[in-house]
């Protein structure tokens, strides 16, 4: 959690109670807004990021600068950095949103009991969000979207390094909803980027409903082992490519190198691959030369280096890890019943894909893997709010409770009980 | 939490582990055993059960022999004591759930993307559940036995009062496990009692995959504060009847008068009675009558004092109260607006009922309210799984993730998505 390490705030705490009241305070207004208030906000939103990008960027500037002189790693400045075609794509997000369809008031079920009593299970917003996330901008943006269309109120902590975009930004979308007749409270953002107001944020029982964090393994561990309000774990993805006996090798080739190169550092991309020994010696030195020759590091099993001498030898900490990198971990199985043992092992229960023409296999992969997403002949880079045709995504959870795999607007929800009677007591 | 207070042991987290280990072996065969598999382990737990019902009655009488010297209060005795009758409740409890439908397996979603990936949303176990209960061995039976039927593992910790009880009850359900074919430690107990142990077991991250307390206020709020694992919050009830100027006044006594009185111990009951002024004069004076006659205290606000002299004058604390117990608190208000307000601010989000003859008062306390529950003309004593048809009920979560409101065997599961494909993979 590299980006808490600031001086102790002590009012941290106070404060936050205040945000949440406030936030509180236009939940409940939220609530009980119609779709049609809600879509109005978010074109307003959407027109007035646009009209105002100028400001945006030329506080993105002073973050930039900052950035630069405290030396930040290359990825960290391509994340934080804003252009024109960037606030573009979270105008477009936000457009995108008012075409969806609003999940609240969607009655799940309804049933009517012996004694006449009618319920009936109603999607309802889940109230005060807290996100806590990394120094991405764009994050700031797309939560804000997602919760006012779902009518919940969210309280933004994003990292230090993008303080000056976030003010910009949380400015413009406050200002937006206010037009639109919303409360501007509906989005917050906490000023305070110390490690102590993450963790008094973490443990605002009552005050927020679910914290999101979005970022790291260590982020998500972080906020995991702190809070006391409830969270969706998301993304860590140490994920499997299970190459069967029976795959067809040009399509297992295909779904690898996708799986592996078409984005090395997002959670659904492929960090292990698993063959099976009848088809190693011929799979391997095709697959891993083409991995090798894109710029992988190949680390291996010893049977792996005995047949591709290039390969390093894998650790026992190799087998748990998500690499996010160009480096891919090669391990050579038995069969169906080793891979699953394996992956149900050292998987992070992310994305996990089998490679096979035989549909008993293909059968037993998908029942007998624990993961949020279990492919069979598709690459795990498949596992996206986007992808699925969610049309929003806020994270894609690793977590069993609430949400598993990618979470859209439904998932921002909640269901409340409706009981309509007519004078009916418990016996 | 009154319970936890024994000698630390410094092995617990170790012993844990080792349990949490075994347990998720156990899951991996439950995940995959059929729902006739789990029904006969199921006819086989109440068999056996019934059939040695007097190994448990002995385990219970050395319990209450300890609790009886200990000076334990009259409603723990109650909760502890055993007897066949309670016995045969148990029993038939564990043969309802054969009839019940497993929700393990069932397709909640699909759909077919445009490049042809087919995708399912499929209901799986969660996997590995834990319980920590208090001195109620009914709570070992109905734990294990809807853990089952779900395909979770269950590692349960109940009070210690309750141990020898919680010892017989499990040696019964692991023989039936074992005699059925299925991992005997499906289902386990924790052996120390001991404060360490249940905070170890909150802490158990990886191992336990939702941790859902049953018990008193304190309980619940131990474990929301210490929990690393994911916790369903369950049962704290500050309930409110709130008699609108437009109510039926016979209805509305009626219901209330259910509400408080016909088990006043659970969370369900009604705590508070919120009454519109214009009709105030009139109902107060009745139905507080008929409260008191029933042995209830009245504690009301000034204007309730005025009207019914004998109540007690109400403190703000009162207001955040769950009694649980022949106390209410009685409060006039305005109209509607002042109700909900008052709800949505001093309620515990648990179930809520307005009695009105009038139609959009009824629309807007069901919209405005945010309870797990929302009642029109109707006792808040419903809100219990049996009585929404559920069959089965393992708590009342009172929180919004995953679970609000009763909890079934479908809230015991959770989801996974299945994607088949042609060798698709990602732009």
């Amino acid at each position: 959690m590299a980006e808490l390490t600031e001086v102790p705030v002590s009012t941290s705490e106070s404060r936050l109670r205040d945000m949440a009241l406030r936030a509180r305070e236009a939940a409940g207004v939220l609530r009980v807004a119609g779709t049609a208030a809600k879509d109005l906000a978010l074109s307003r939103m959407a027109d007035d990021l646009w009209a105002q990008r100028g400001a945006v960027l030329k506080a993105n500037a002073r973050d930039m600068e900052v950035a630069r002189r405290g030396g930040l790693s290359v990825p960290l400045v391509n994340r934080l950095s804003l252009d024109e075609k960037k606030i573009a794509a979270m105008v477009e997000g936000l457009r995108a949103l008012i075409g969806l369809p609003d999940p609240v008031g969607e009655v799940v079920s309804g049933w009517r009991r012996p004694n006449g009593l009618e319920i009936r299970r109603v999607r309802v917003p889940l109230g005060v969000v807290g996100m806590i996330y990394e120094a991405r901008p764009n994050v700031t943006v797309d939560a804000a979207g997602i919760c006012l269309k779902t009518g919940n109120a969210v309280i933004l902590r994003g990292g230090k390094e993008a303080l000056n975009s976030n003010i910009a930004l949380v400015e413009i979308l406050q200002g937006a909803l206010a037009a639109a007749g919303l409360p501007a409270k509906a989005v917050q953002l906490v000023m305070d980027t110390g490690r102590e107001s993450a963790l008094a944020m973490m443990r605002l029982t009552g005050g927020i409903d679910v914290l999101i964090p979005r970022g790291g393994a260590g982020l998500i561990r972080t906020v995991v082992e702190n809070a006391t309000v409830p969270v969706i774990e998301t993304g860590t993805g140490n994920c499997h490519v299970y190459v069967h006996r029976d795959a067809d090798p040009d399509m297992a080739l295909r779904i690898l190198l996708n799986a592996k190169l078409s984005n090395p550092a997002v959670c659904n991309a492929a960090e292990k691959l698993l063959v099976d020994r009848e088809v190693a010696a011929e799979f391997l030195p095709r697959s891993l030369a083409a991995l090798a020759g894109a710029g992988v590091e190949v680390r291996g099993c010893p049977e792996t280096v005995a047949i591709w001498p290039a390969a390093k030898p894998m650790t026992e900490e190799d087998w748990e890890t998500e690499y996010l990198d160009l480096v891919i971990g090669v391990k050579v199985v038995e069969g169906l019943d080793e891979a699953v043992a394996h992956i149900n092992r050292y998987g992070t229960r992310h994305s996990e894909a089998i490679v096979t023409r035989d549909y008993g296999a293909a059968r037993r992969f998908l029942e007998e893997v624990d993961a949020a997403a279990v492919y069979v002949n598709a690459s795990t880079r498949f596992t996206d709010g986007g992808e699925f045709g969610f049309g929003a995504e806020i994270g894609i959870s690793t977590q069993k409770l609430h949400a598993r795999g990618p979470m859209g607007l439904r998932e921002m929800t909640t269901t409340k009980y409706v009981i309509e009677g007519t004078g009916q007591v418990r016996e």
